[in-house]
Parts: structure tokens; C-alpha cells; sequence
């Protein structure tokens, strides 16, 4: 298994992907925890399912998978488990039952507590990545009009964000979240001791007790100044990008409620089962991860295009790029070779149908183009028949155009309705031919709600996992997400203090900027 | 010139390219217009800068830039001018003065009377793509706490879209924008029925009288129902991704002032001139479009990454999509022959330090990742000084981290550290590798303000116009846009009549979706 790109499943995958139907010809929906999951418009043939599964079972899909299920140290370059499964299931893994439903119950005593109080209008949610998205997508999504409580999301460390966060809010009537899983990381802690200058200046008299902190580091959370009752446990078998499933949840439980938190691990929960019992060639993160695999390192396609017809998913994208990126986009494998075919995918998107207005042009005309996952919901909460129609058409119409493309003949015909000198109408055809032949996956959910919100995420969790045990990738380490931070602060040293701090060779233009920008951030 | 990649000067500046300093040995920062543009991080040596100066003269740079200026027909394909410069030039080109300032005029007139009035507390614009992105990138970034009005922006044909823009408004006392230069778009029209609606049900008497248009067909804004003194116009030359500077521009007048809006058009007009009179080398748009060339067809980079480090530019992201997926996203070169060399790149990102917790592990880790685009602005519009000066370290430092990397050497001296077995620190160390090497541009403004954003959205239209140049692609049609249109149309007659639409050979997937989705889109 040192070689991928040697090895005789992927030779196998390979050339039987190149042959595949790559024109639709087939029906292929798959069935997962009340999605729909049509792959009819990838890749496919009899043959290159077979080579998927010759292909999984090389690189040991099933023990990986139970690994991952039982708690297996499956985070392999840091020797733990990636047990987000074990938070969502209905009866956790003994192993870690009891301090699961202890967090549960804790949760869910607070959560009714300040409700019995009718306390917090407003919830201030303060973390960065993996700690932001998942909580920012299912309340932004599933929020609506009416919800028990305002909430804001500050993660950047630009203070235009925690100022427009805390703009309008009554500090008295304020609970803040603090979901940071190691407690250090600078964003949320700036903007916390941001939060707490705010809540005196407001003359909340202890601004502590207004704030909750999800942490795997409960003594720096009391250290910050959080009573142990307002500490809630992440443990180090969460990563953060799967930390939704845990009391980082918190944020969606005081804003839509415990029972929609509770349908949303309900609807994760479905979706694992799926993964673990479904027929591999019916089994939908299974066959999405090989569609994957096959677009990036067969078919040579550099991205992937994310486009949910529903405007409330746009967080939907950032959250994806998070998981799928923050997880793939590495390039060593197992044994610390570089891997042998290309590997994780950019992630990019927005809801159609802006997006058709934005960067389909590129989609259909550029020489190679994307694969794109459109989303849909069958139905909406709204009762404007005649937009969901149009959504509906341009979606599938999308979908459509950029499989089947546009020949020369037929954009040949179509100029030459509108008539004019031959030679001009065939140099104006060739400007309109669409080379078509693009793939894509398309996800029906049947409404957005907590429990198909809670499936989607958990499917394109196990397809990502999937992925990295095609590609012999851990994708639950994040290296490259620490390197900077060190020399950040350093420079961030460099900024305000005439001595050295230790970083040496700066390349002339970041040593140029450090001088420059300096007289902006010296402390008043 | 019919093929790029066979003549000498591509010749010449792909060797030249390959062998230029990538390691940003050099200082290279031109000023243009208020802004900084620091190039040092993308590859240049003095025969590589001769190389890109000859490429540019091969294929016309400079006679295409008169015709630009000059009200050419450079959009070669629909035969007409791409004339977005003479909106905001101080002194309009005569052949267009009257009528822009006529328009301008208007405008005025128009906001100084409602102004007066104190009328219209709330503004609703409806556009999309082009006619959108603009105008919320401007109001988002730029608006702060305190504006003229209340504005919300629905764009999408999704009604959850135009239900939360109007959740709350008070129907009385809001102005809607209808801009839609064909006013044939589904989306803004769709959005405007049900705008009427909606102010029918507040009880609005007439309608009509609280909507304006920017359209280039005014005769269908007045079918509609709106009055001709509510109607602004557009020109054929103005084109959807350029409009911004027309009368589209009135939200951002109505919203955060006159003056801001013209600050903003002599931001790009400072733009024009540097773009029209810096000698190239230091000519800032023309010098980011040849790096851009050189990262996409010569280093093979397939995508452009944006990262501002401002949270309040999370709109330039998908403005600057727009502007250069549906300008670049083609593949045809002017004599309708494939370009023999990849063009447009794709364009994705988002500001940082949220990217750093969500995809830099990807820019940092992947075999190839992508060139970055950092913005930074020097002065906050805050006073936390702590935050800001983490802020700016960060963007340095990561912009230094992907250009350094971190060798496999360094990687093991640091795994050392924390000691163990030598066999699997070796290990880890591969694992945590950087390849480095990461090109990237760093702009600098001075502050957020109308101004430099005006300057900074002109510098990218300058920059994509140029690569149109050096690719000889026509940045200025959309052919990829206009193509699911009739499929869609046909599509949306299908999901409700049982009739055949005309659509023929539908693939089976889609078949069986029209089919399926049906019920949930049949009129009440």
C-alpha cells in the first residue's frame, strides 16, 4: 500500500473509471437516512462498481470504519480516536456512555433552566472554524423568522467583528458562548476579554456569571474566570471540526431549542447507521467519496463546486470547505511518502441561483470546469409556489446543461437564427460551444429541518473519512493550521517592540511591512 | 497570434517565468491610487519583467487599452463598447457626456428629494449577480453601525430569500430598487411581484410609487407599472458586472450617502489613471494580471485564493467571482479556436483568520494549493488596537508561512523537541512538512473607506480586462450564462403542465426528477 498509484485496484479504477458512462445514461439514487442521493450524473458502469469495491477493500475500508466506530485511534500521527459517532448515538459506546449522557443531561439541565428563568434574549457565540461553522449553519438555517433568542457569531480576530456582534445588544440581558476546545486559541479569547470590558461598560456587575465555556480544557476556563457549573467538557476523541455533535451545540439548543438539537444528533445518528449497514454500492458517503476520488485523481478535476438551491444553506459551504479541506488537504500519506496521486479537493460554492449569476459562466465554458453537489428541498417554509418552481427548474435545467453541453452543430443552428453573414455566424457558434460532460451529485432533502440538516452533515462527514482511507490520508490531524500561529506571534512581537523576537530571515518584504505597519498598532 | 502558446513572446515569458526568483528576494511594491500593491511574493527577475513586457506588446496591449478608454467595440462578440470607465470619470468622454451627466444628475436630484423628505427608512434591493454584488459590497463593508437607512439585499429566486428581506420592514416607509439591466431576469422580477404583494397586504395604496428602477430597457420598466420619473437608465455599453457605477450605485446613495457614492467613483477613477498613465512595470493592474497569467498557465495553479483581512470584505470574495469567473471563465480566444493555454482561474476564499481556521490547512498542505490574494487595511475603524496588531500579524505571518514553507529538516529538528522513539519522530516530521513556495500579492489599504474600496474594485477590473488581453479572450460576454436560461424556462413548464414543453432526450436522472418534484411546485 506504499504506492497508491501502483497498486492493482487503483490501476484497475483507474482505467475502468476512463471507460465508464460519464453521459447519465443510468439511474443510480441511493437512499440514506431520509436523503436522496442521485449519483446518475457521475461516472459509472458495472464494471467501475466493481473496481470501487476491489479498490475499498485494498486499502482496508471496513477495518477502518470500525475503527472509527469503536474508537480506534483512527487520528493516527496523534494517537487518538475521532469519536464524533459516539456523541450522536442513541446509546453511546459503553466505553464512553457515562460521560456522554452526563454532558447530555448537563446540557439540557441548563439549557431548561434559563428557560424556566426566561433568561438571555440574546446569545453571543464566540469560537473560530471547526468551533463557528456547524453551530452558525444549523441555527443561520433552520432559524427562520422566530426565534427564542437573537445570537450573534464573532470569530474573526478583526474587532469590525465582535463590534458589529455586540451592536444593539442589552449586556444584561446577554449569555455568551465560549466553545474553544483548547481554550488558547487566540480568536475566541480576544474576543471574550473584548466581551467582558463590554459587559462592565454596560455595569454588569460579574460578567462570568453571564458567560458558558465549551472546552477539553476546563482549568484555563476557570482560570479565565468561569465557574466550574458554567463549564461544559469537549474531550481530546472530538475533533474540532465534528465538535456540532458535542456541547459546542449549546448555541443551537438555546436558540431553536433542545428538541431541534436533539433531531439534528437523531438525524447524524440515522446517517451513521446508513454508513455502517447499507450495501457498500448502496451506500451513499461510500459511493459520494469514490465519485470524489474518481474527479480528482482520475479525472484530473483541481475542485469541487458546492451549490445548495436553498439561500438558507450558504453557510453550508463554509462548513464543507472546513471539513473537506481542513481534513484532505494534505498531501503525505500513511508511511510520511508523499501520495501518489492528487489529493484533497477545493472546495468553493454559493446557493444557486446566485451562483448562476456569479461563476456558472466558468462552470459551463471553461475547458475543464467542476464537478458540482447541487442540494435541494423538495418542499420549502414558504408558500410562494411559483419561485420554488423556478428553483426547482434552474436547478435541475443546471444540472442538466452542464452534463449535456452544447456541440458545434447545435450552437451553429442556434446563431443562425438569428441570421448574418455565414462566416460570422459560424465564428460566433464556436464562442457558444459548452463541452458539457461535467459531473455532479444531487442531494434531495425532503424539507430542511433538524434532522435532515443532521444527515447531511453526517453524510458528507463519512464521505470525507471515506476519502481519506481511499487516499491512505489521517484526515483528522490539521498540521498546517499550527505553523503559523508561532510565527504570528512573533510578528505580532516584531509589530510593537524595538527588540528581537526570535524570528530570523524575514524575507524582505514581510520585514518591510513589520516596520511599516507598526505606528498603527502601537498601544495607546 | 492564433496560437499563444507557440509564439515567442509566450515562449519567452513561460522560460523566464520558471526561472525567476520565487522566494521573494526582492522588494517590488507599486502604489496606484492610494492603495499598496506588494508583489514581491510572486515570481520576478529583470528579464522576467522584460519577458512580460514584450508578451504584453505581442498582443496588443496598449491599442486594446485606448479602446477601452475610447468606447471601442471591445466586447467583440456582441459588438459593442465596454464603457464602464466613463461613469466615473470626472470629465465623461464626449461622445457619452451629456447622457452621463444627465444621469448622474438624476440620481442626485432623486436622493437629495427624498432626502429632504425624510422618506424611506428602509431600502430593499433586488438584483442579482452583477446588478447585487456591487451595491452589498459596497453597503456591507462600508456601512459601520449608523446609516441613512435600513437596506436588505434578496437576490435569489429561493422566497426564503425575499421573505427574510421583508421579515420586519415596515412596508410604508420602504423604497425597493428593482436593477436588472434587461428587466427580463427571472430573479429581480419574481422578487418585485412579490414585493407588490407584500405592500398590498401592508395596505401601500400604490405600489408603484415606492419602486425604482435601473434598467437598460426602460419601456419594460414602465409595462411593469413603474413611472418614467422612477426609472433610471442604463446603457447598452454598461455591462451587468460593471454596473455598479451607473445608477445601480443609488442604494449605496440612498444608504450611506451621495458623497460616499462619489467618493467611490473617484476611487476608480484614480484607478483609471494610474491604469492608463504608470509605465507598465510599475503599472499595478497590468503587473497582477501578469503574475496571474504566469500562476495559471506557466506554474499550472488552477485556482486564485482571496483572503482579506478585514472581516467587513467578505463580499469582495464573491464580487470579485463575478467580475472574473464570467469574464474569464471561457475558453474560446478571438478567433473561436480552444485558448492553447489554461485560462481563467477559479476564484474562492474569504477573510482571514476565519480562512485560516477553514482552509489554509489546504493552502499550507496540499501538493500544489493556490496563489493568495492578501488585502489588509493599515487603520481599523475600531479602537482595539490588540486586536488589530493580531490581526495584521497574522496576515503577514501566514503570508510568510506559504512562501517559506518549512523543510522536512526543520520539521524533524522540532518533532525532536518533544523527543520519543528516533523512527517515529522521524515520521511525524514528514507529516509535517510544508512545500512553501505559495505565490502571493499582499494590497494594502490605508483605511476602509468609499474611496480606496472604489479604487480597489477598479484595480481588479483593470487586472481582468489586461489578462482578457494577454489570454485574447473577450472578458465581456457571458454565453455560459444565457445557456440553462431556455432549459430552465422549459423545465419549470414541465414540472406543472402534464404537455410535452419541447425539452427533448432528457437524461433519465433528470426525468425522474421532473417527475418527482412535481407535486411540490403545483400551483395552490
Amino acid at each position: 500500500m506504499s504506492n497508491l498509484a501502483h497498486s492493482p485496484a487503483w490501476i484497475r479504477f483507474s482505467a475502468e473509471c476512463k471507460l465508464a458512462d460519464r453521459d447519465a445514461q443510468h439511474l443510480r439514487i441511493l437512499d440514506a437516512a431520509g436523503l436522496r442521493v442521485d449519483l446518475s450524473a457521475q461516472a459509472w458502469s458495472p464494471r467501475f462498481e466493481q473496481a470501487g469495491l476491489t479498490l475499498l477493500a485494498q486499502q482496508g475500508f471496513e477495518a477502518a470504519r470500525r475503527d472509527l466506530f469503536e474508537g480506534g485511534l483512527c487520528n493516527w500521527t496523534e494517537g487518538r480516536a475521532a469519536w464524533h459517532t459516539a456523541l450522536r448515538a442513541p446509546e453511546p459506546p459503553a466505553a464512553v456512555a457515562a460521560e456522554v449522557r452526563e454532558g447530555r443531561a448537563r446540557l439540557r439541565r441548563f439549557v431548561e433552566g434559563v428557560n424556566a428563568r426566561n433568561a438571555y434574549r440574546n446569545v453571543v457565540h464566540l469560537g473560530i472554524g471547526g468551533s463557528d461553522w456547524g453551530p452558525r449553519l444549523a441555527v443561520e438555517s433552520l432559524a427562520g423568522h422566530d426565534t427564542r433568542r437573537t445570537v450573534r457569531f464573532a470569530s474573526n480576530i478583526d474587532a469590525h467583528a465582535i463590534d458589529d456582534a455586540l451592536a444593539g445588544l442589552d449586556a444584561q440581558d446577554t449569555l455568551v458562548i465560549i466553545a474553544s476546545k483548547s481554550f488558547t486559541t487566540t480568536e475566541p479569547l480576544a474576543n471574550a476579554a473584548r466581551v467582558v470590558e463590554w459587559m462592565r461598560q454596560w455595569g454588569v456587575s460579574d460578567p462570568y456569571r453571564h458567560i458558558v465555556a465549551v472546552t477539553a480544557n476546563t482549568a484555563a476556563a476557570e482560570a479565565f474566570g468561569i465557574s466550574p457549573d458554567r463549564i461544559f467538557s469537549l474531550w481530546d476523541w472530538v475533533g474540532g471540526r465534528y465538535s456540532v455533535w458535542s456541547a459546542i451545540g449549546i448555541t443551537i439548543a438555546l436558540v431553536l431549542g433542545l428538541d431541534a438539537f436533539d433531531a439534528i444528533l437523531a438525524g447524524a445518528a440515522a446517517m451513521d447507521q446508513h454508513f455502517l449497514e447499507a450495501p457498500l454500492t448502496a451506500n451513499a458517503p461510500v459511493q459520494m467519496a469514490l465519485a470524489a476520488v474518481a474527479n480528482r485523481s482520475v479525472l484530473g478535476f483541481a475542485s469541487q463546486a458546492i451549490a445548495p438551491y436553498d439561500a438558507r444553506l450558504r453557510h453550508f459551504v463554509p462548513w464543507l470547505q472546513q471539513l473537506e479541506m481542513e481534513s484532505l488537504g494534505k498531501n503525505a500519506v500513511r508511511n510520511g511518502t508523499p501520495a501518489s496521486v492528487p489529493t484533497g479537493a477545493t472546495v468553493w460554492g454559493m446557493p444557486g441561483t446566485d451562483g448562476q449569476h456569479t461563476f456558472f459562466q466558468w462552470l459551463h465554458q471553461d475547458a475543464t470546469g467542476a464537478p458540482v453537489d447541487f442540494l435541494l428541498c423538495k418542499q420549502p417554509d414558504h408558500n410562494l409556489t411559483h419561485h420554488h418552481r423556478l428553483l426547482l427548474a434552474n436547478c435541475l435545467a443546471q444540472r442538466s446543461a452542464l452534463l449535456r453541453g452544447k456541440s458545434y452543430e447545435q450552437a451553429l443552428e442556434e446563431a443562425q437564427r438569428t441570421g448574418g453573414d455565414p462566416e460570422q455566424v459560424a465564428w460566433l457558434a464556436r464562442h457558444r460551444v459548452h463541452p458539457g460532460r461535467r459531473p455532479s451529485t444531487l442531494i434531495v432533502l425532503p424539507r430542511l429541518a433538524p434532522y435532515s440538516l443532521g444527515a447531511l452533515l453526517a453524510l458528507y462527514e463519512h464521505k470525507v473519512f471515506t476519502q481519506g482511507v481511499l487516499w491512505d490520508i489521517n484526515p483528522f490531524d490539521q498540521w498546517g493550521v499550527e505553523f503559523g500561529k508561532e510565527l504570528a506571534n512573533k510578528l505580532a512581537h516584531d509589530l510593537t517592540e524595538p527588540g528581537p523576537s526570535g524570528v530570523s530571515d524575514l524575507d524582505p518584504s514581510t520585514a518591510y511591512w513589520v516596520e511599516a505597519l507598526s505606528p498603527s498598532v502601537k498601544s495607546r
